[in-house]
């Protein structure tokens, strides 16, 4: 960081300026399947161009921007991938995350920081950018099929919070389940789980796809609808609330609990994944940048401290809350009625 | 960075895939005019939003997002710019590179990132996204105007490298002169200084424009044509090649060398600006990530090392070719006839 005693350097405006180009860089990388070709041993510019099909000159210049931004090393002329790159941008792994990057940075993510401006001066997104509007939308079927690998480790985290190998017979409220991969797993670690997964009709035909190919679906009922609207009924030990509050304001976040507080048994818990920054609302960089996406696709989201999130779940009628890490940029906050 | 012993996470994957977040935040903040807000006192959310006609959401978020990328600090809720902010982003600063932030993302820009795919395949820019093809462009005309704040420093640096105020009678040729800058500092500190200036002429205007208004347009001539074909006659002491070269593969670099060798007096000197990355092309990193930018447009562009300039203006003739650090991301290189 530059202090006030040193040369001015117009570094971070560079950086600021020409970020683009790193979005574009791992777009053409995953397309290119690059980080396999190289994993796979492919390591100087000729044999990776040769593998991905690509030119020399392009594959070079990719390959260096790419270790400029440290999801490569190069010794000598030879690139190597890293841990993190092995791990998430190579096709074999398990917790591949390039199919994801199709919607992250799809048109219509990020058409509306093409708006950002007018979006900052209103304060809310303009309704045609509006992710969140009260239709069934083609946007979040691409979602909930593009989300599935990014939010396993997660979906795993949250059983583990849960104990939910040892739970006995729970029953399990999905809210905007979506993909539905987070009650799937809880029924694929507990055979005595049953899962009622809340979306919207087109939603959640991937839930039931996704339930079925995990040999849940005669545990996993669909149950179509507006979460805000549809009936829950009762009797549920566990709800899930994952990546979902972060697209309302404080007011419709506490209407919403309340429904789930209504919906879960005494001792009930509710499982809230989101990404939680620090009460400094600037730190750790992750879940306190998620901001900066609900204020760009959102009219009045937010990523949430865990303070509030606290505070709202008290409102609702909640007990105790708790907080959980996990190995991704997302937190587990557990409230118990 | 993740060693292979540790977890992997994927914070390098966000980073890269969420980039365009950070490109799209400054331009709105210098839409707003934001740090200027902040610089002049405005230091809470509301405060913010008041000078700069936002609202207060808005601005909570976009400055957290800016504070998390390091061009603001917050101290509880109070924000400040930082040395390099109040430097290059506030609008009364001499320094201020806000207004090149139109050129730097512009439609045309960003859109060869769009086709990023296609051109590390076909190891080439399809014609219609060249950025230099051999006809008069609007684009080089607003690139023009909007570069003047951001080169100032380099042309500065320049005139020191040269030792131009001692440097008595001079004939300075500027090839492809754009805005006219370099020339023009030369001709300011030394009176006895004659420009040549050379480019299409639709952009020379520009630079006639801007001697003029510098008060030195009567030492000031335009010599308008493409550079690779225009004569530029003989008896010059210093030719400017600044920003030029890595437009083109190595041939053409030396083809124009060549013809720079012939206009120059013996003893005289090309004057190359260039991002100038290390040997290992991966190193600094504005410097080597200028060869993404020049691969996106242009069909054969790089930023070149310093052997490789040096071997360039070698080849072309020159005896001598010495490197000279400046107080911005790129380097001086002076060939001597």
């Amino acid at each position: 960081m530059t202090t006030g005693s040193s040369h001015p350097t117009p570094e971070k405006f560079f950086d600021m300026a020409f970020a683009f180009e790193r979005t574009a860089a791992i777009k053409t990388a995953v397309d290119l399947d690059l980080f396999s070709a190289i994993a796979s041993g492919a390591d100087t510019t000729a044999a990776i161009a040769k593998q991905c099909s690509a030119s020399e000159r392009g594959v070079r210049i990719l390959c260096d921007f790419l270790t400029i931004n440290g999801l490569l090393t190069k010794t000598g002329d030879r690139y190597q991938v890293t841990a993190d790159s092995r791990a998430f941008l190579t096709k074999s792994s398990p917790m591949y995350l390039g199919g994801t990057l199709h919607f992250l940075t799809s048109p219509a993510v990020i058409g509306n920081f093409d708006k950002l401006t007018a979006t900052v001066r209103a304060g809310t997104v303009a309704p045609e950018g509006n992710f969140v509007a009260g239709t069934e939308q083609d946007l979040w079927v691409n979602f909930a099929k593009a989300m599935v690998p990014m939010m396993m480790p997660a979906a795993l985290g949250i059983a583990d919070a849960l104990k939910i190998k040892s739970a006995g017979r729970v029953r399990v409220l999905d809210i905007a389940a979506g993909h539905g991969i987070f009650g799937v797993v809880l029924a694929q670690q507990n055979a005595q789980a049953e899962i009622v997964a809340v979306d919207w009709a087109g939603v959640l035909s991937v839930a039931t796809d996704n339930a079925r190919k995990a040999g849940v679906g005669d545990r996993h009922r669909a149950l179509p609808g507006d979460a805000f609207k549809v009936d829950y009924g009762t009797g549920y030990d566990i709800a899930l609330l994952t990546n979902f509050l972060h697209h309302y304001d404080t007011p419709t976040c506490v209407a919403l609990l309340r429904r789930v507080y209504a919906a879960l048994n005494p001792g009930g818990r509710a499982v809230i994944l989101e990404f939680v920054p620090n009460d400094d609302r600037v730190s750790p960089p992750i879940p306190a940048g998620f901001s900066m996406m609900m204020l760009a696709s959102t009219p009045a989201g937010d990523a949430y401290t865990f303070a509030e999130l606290q505070s709202m779940a008290r409102e609702a009628g909640f007990k105790s809350v708790t907080s959980h890490a996990l190995p991704t940029p997302e937190t587990v906050v557990i409230a118990v009625k």
